[in-house]
């Protein structure tokens, strides 16, 4: 680090007690233990450091910001600071889909309709609906980690915009501070906040998919569906309606989703047209960047705890499943028997008539109401109006069937002992 | 493929020109010569095929849907299309870094002034400009590397939502249409659209690059600047004012950060806390996607244009630069004879601040004028009087050096040379 | 008119058959028609307008251009445009208020649950919820009338930036082209946009509450809640599953409000730090004002036909109201007798707490049971168990009951009546 | 207003030294001097207030709550906040607009060039660039007036959903809390929150007007331009470069377009698609309204102070005017002598070009030259070349003749005083 450099010349005028690395380990105490005392003249973080180093080892201090400049000190501090973010975030992600899929797991042989269009489709497995939120988690999963070598990249020794004038060793500051790579090009690595702008569109989709999942619970919520209860923990009463058991955690969570990418929406236009190197502008980045870290772990750990305390309701899911919802399956029967999909979905779709017209619903058809409409319907039809004999159906890889299901289970378990990252790093760098 | 199974069962009732197969290569030759002919009852595109087939083939055409939805069908075919959409926005990236990394090698002798809050602050290359938004379309290009993988994801078989009933082998069908994946569960391939999300969020990033270049270029082509002139072929005339020569090119490259954002805040809004599955909103993808793709088609083609046939005008870059400027190669002066930086930088700036009280410029303040501000200034100080002197401090990786200047070239054509992808997989997909 | 000075001095060249008046008229003629002819060498409306004119009356023509400038007839045109559009959805926005509350009106008897945090809060009248959406889109329609003026203001008469040069009046021009006002400052005229930003945004509040009304409906129109059915005009079938009717109409309309918001979005970022006078970003107003005015047109008019075609369900509406949605009725029924609400809530919770502890419905508590909770309760309180007397109670002004109901619908009545705007100009305005 | 009436009925209960107008007065005493002791039983506000008073006054304080509920509460308090906040707004933009005015009527001999895509268009006078601008704050303002009757409409006799049942007189209410009007439906009432999103659009593209201040400020405050000097309390200097001055307000001001416009982005994204009636996620409305108010508040008051503080430097703008900026003057000059605009635009384009053939200024061409042109060209040209002359041709309304500006002075001082609102209300509303 240069300021190693900088302290053994002068090492020598002052006593062993405060050489320049035990002064700022001593700093670094302070700010640690919360003692460390701004003043008024301070400018800044850097100021207030190189003010205090002084107080310790005198005018030797002065060489701390040698070369450096704030606008490349403050962006490397931001990219320090969201390195440990994403390792925290990485962790929150890992432990709501770790969760999820172990409820997957339990749960496996409760069936309930599956929904397009919010109407009634065709039945699926509860852990299917889990895992189809799963797999959304272990993308945005997949996209912060990818995120971090982007961030790992260090500005130091780029001074203001033209570069480092001391020929400072880049390669080995990059090593004292852990960072993967350095930046290309001095004037672009003070100005630049991509990895701010990423980390924010990140936040915003990840929250996106968990304003879905909430949706989808609250609906799931209500009286009419009745298929999941919240624990008392993530509900709240009302001031007037004492009857009123309100989903507040779940709506807090879809409403982060437009907070954050306000957020993202925000910086967005503010980088726009704006002229090379440092501007002031690019000050928001700061509060922009933080505000969606907060959210996200609240919102991560909030679904976390609702989804572990959520209680299930097979039977009201069981109940919900309807005969219409096996009209494919009637057409998949006849498929089987040979005839061209196309042509079986009309004949499906006769029979779905028919039982409107003569009032019943579609499994209380004859085989002879069946055989009115197609000759190929035989006394094996039965087999159709079965909801495990439906799900069962769909092998398939991603498939709703209990092997393809504890398929994609074993899959994420997989994926969650392989990305079971820890923070590789822990710097202290007390004096940037 | 499915519907290479449904074929062979089907191929005998159908003489030996009209294989499924190669009806279905003819009718993609239909579409690509503009022949098909869609009628009125034709639902969409699907719908369309599997008629035009029933009419080469017969009843067996209505195979071709089985176990399929549009669901997955439209998903599967908007993620080929992107893919293709992909490789030509990186070989458009391609061709712009290129263009702007040759000219910073030319012109690496032409100095200017490096801006910070838009005031002067040190002299600089104008290779090193060149070089800082080559650095940014560097990062997008490898954004948009990455995000492929991710596009590569193949949904179909997933049908509308629980998967597909007839074991097709995903993997066979991931193989034949050249994918790198597929899709874990059949609930979210059929409705995540994250792969679009992504794409039309580094459109409006790599777009916000390129307006910050557009601005620059704009202010630096202002008759106040003068460092660069338009070709005619990238500027326009005025209806009113014969002498304009208005830089309409770089306007409009500027404006597009903006329409691309739309598209993406407009598109995650519409995804914002919608149920689970399918549901119509998601239609709202396709066009953002397609008019994305085309305007970022359409700015990195121009920007390219732009740049390639670009006046540069180095006498008034050179007239730009001015003594007050080289106030912190004073301090670095100091510096270098052992002053700590703080107080050097406090010796520049009364330095500074006598220059203007005696009404010249910095350089021309004598020796002894300074020695009135610190003894440490000797005859030697002269040298830091001169433009080139000062760029060639920045020797530090990354800095405005020529030899760094010219290793960052060197890097970035490396690097142009390892990412110069070509379309691994030229799909014909003809019926899906 | 400029113009009209213009010609006058020149039609002595010119036989009577082609004054520069009749000659304009004719191109307008040709334009209404479809007869007009562009040619390669026009670069734009205008020039291709007295390129014509020229052909009609020769090198007088060469005068229509005098102390003008695209700047400020570009600005003009989109302000002749929009006004129109105004009008135009005014009128889409009049029917479709003017369709819900007539709705309202008819269907004032249906009970339904009122819900808030999606859970059943209190039994309201369906006509309620009707006017909850109608009072939203008065006020998006008295701002859209707000707005006019603000568009109707005259920018032709400024120039490029600095103004006309020929003592204009432009007043008069104003009284032609039947403006409201003309626009203080030549240099903000020919540049500021505030009218699309404000028409965009107008666009994304109105999709908003279209959004929210069809969010209620597409809930409502489950199997689960089954309070509405859409009409077959307003909804599709599956290609997969011959039982589905989707509500595709309301789930469009949802969806645009994103793609408004995006238009608006992207315009307002477009905006963000562009420098004054006019800039080639500002092209990008016409699209995002065309699509949004298409968008809304369309939204608007499905709207109406969705409401207008709805099929309500009043005893699928009755069945799902249940006696827990009268907790509040029954604190209520204690404050009537003088307790305080604070109080009188704790009781009412004790019995919703005491009928789930005896598993029998909140109605079914006994007078006896009710008085281990409070000795106020009487017989008298079997008057709460009854909804009509539930709504009843809510004769305040904007309440549920009847009276409360209908008053609304007549104040929105008459606000209709007197908001039945008509174009009141149709200005020709052939050589602008 | 509803307390009034319990109040009354319980009034008997205490000593005189605490009804509960007094105590309700004592409680607001307390709030204001910052005495209230926030308990941790609290949930609220509004339960804190209803504790605070049964302390006081006993039992009768539970009456405090009825038949209101906290979705009428909160909302009815958030008018309340933000018809103080649009009066403070309009106080601040009423100080900038008179700052500009009177400083453009001061200053109205300063000519400088008008910019059109950043390049020299037409000579102006620098008061009407200060005029473009207080022409849009103008209609910021005018909005923001029109924004206040929208905002000042009771909401409070709404209760959660479905109304008030005692029959509360909510014109009655109105009046005492000096609101213009009632909210037409309860269940619109609780949950609509255009008020908010109007506010935060309202915000988003005043400070959208402030950027495009800004960044003018900011390119004229380059050494390229020179046109005005920062004062150095809006400016600051740099911790690398002492001879740097940089215009750090601007850019604040011109990012705080971006963290608005993040705002109201943020919080459409949340409404949209949410169904009807209260939901938590309206939650995110206080923090958007309060953050973008604060912003707004600051930039105003920033933009004044840079404004009032700003020096002008009218010799470097009649510099920077140059010969070909007359080219449209040279034009006006054949005009005036007969030839139709296009004939004489084209002449004019030849005389351009002639003069950067010969190599030397447009107004160096001799008569002979220009003749060579065109024979209409006399010796009277001479006095094209008079940057005076050339602005006093434009006399039109808006136009930048000094009689034109001084015009603008007027009507905007006159708006000034028709507009000077002062808060019409002044409620102490102690138990909302």
């Amino acid at each position: 680090m240069f300021f190693h450099q900088g302290s053994k010349k002068s090492s020598q005028n002052h006593n062993a007690s405060s050489t320049p690395v035990m002064s700022a380990s001593e700093i670094y105490e302070e700010w640690s233990k919360g003692n460390f005392k701004i003043q008024a003249a301070d400018e800044d973080i850097h100021t207030a450091n190189e003010r205090r180093l002084k107080e310790l080892i005198g005018d030797t201090a002065g060489k701390l910001h040698t070369g450096r400049s704030r606008n490349d000190q403050v962006v490397t501090d931001m990219r320090l600071w969201l390195r440990d973010g994403i390792t925290t975030l990485f962790s929150h992600l890992h432990l709501l889909v770790s969760t999820m899929v172990e409820r997957a797991a339990l749960e496996v042989d409760f069936l309930f309709p599956g929904y397009t269009h919010m109407q009634r489709a065709q039945p699926i497995r509860w852990s299917h609906w889990l895992l189809s939120h799963v797999a959304a988690l272990c993308r945005d999963a997949e996209k912060l980690e990818e995120m971090m070598p982007r961030v790992s990249v260090l500005p130091l020794g780029s001074g203001a915009i033209a570069g480092n004038p001391f020929n400072i060793d880049r390669e080995f500051l990059r090593t004292e501070l852990h960072f993967d790579g350095i930046s290309l090009n001095s004037m672009d690595a003070t100005s630049e906040r991509d990895f701010v702008a990423d980390f924010l569109f990140w936040a915003s989709l990840c929250a996106t998919h968990l304003s879905k999942m909430a949706e989808d619970l609250i609906i799931y919520s209500t009286k009419e569906f009745s298929f999941v209860t919240l624990s008392d923990a993530y509900s709240t009463g009302s001031s007037l309606m004492p009857q009123k058991k309100n989903s507040d955690s779940l709506e807090l969570i879809r409403s982060k989703a437009g907070r954050t990418f306000g957020r993202c929406s925000g910086f967005l236009m503010t980088l726009k047209g704006l002229p090379s190197a440092y501007n002031k502008d690019l000050q928001e980045d700061k509060e922009a960047m933080f505000d969606s870290f907060d959210t996200m772990c609240a919102v991560l750990q909030v679904a976390t705890g609702v989804i572990s305390t959520l209680k299930v309701n097979p039977s009201a899911m069981e109940a919900a499943l309807s005969p219409d919802m096996l009209a494919t399956d009637l057409a998949y029967y006849l498929v089987r028997k040979g005839v061209p999909f196309r042509e079986a979905h009309g004949l499906s779709g006769h029979a779905v008539r028919l039982s409107e017209t003569k009032g019943v619903p579609l499994n209380q058809l004859s085989v002879e109401d069946l055989q009115t409409i197609s000759p190929v319907f035989e006394n094996s039809v039965s087999q159709v109006w079965n909801y495990v004999n439906s799900v069962e159906q769909y092998t398939a890889a991603g498939g709703t069937a209990k092997s393809s299901v504890m398929a994609q289970v074993e899959q994420v378990r997989q994926w969650l002992l392989k990305h079971n990252i820890k923070p590789k790093f822990n710097v202290i760098s007390p004096l940037l």
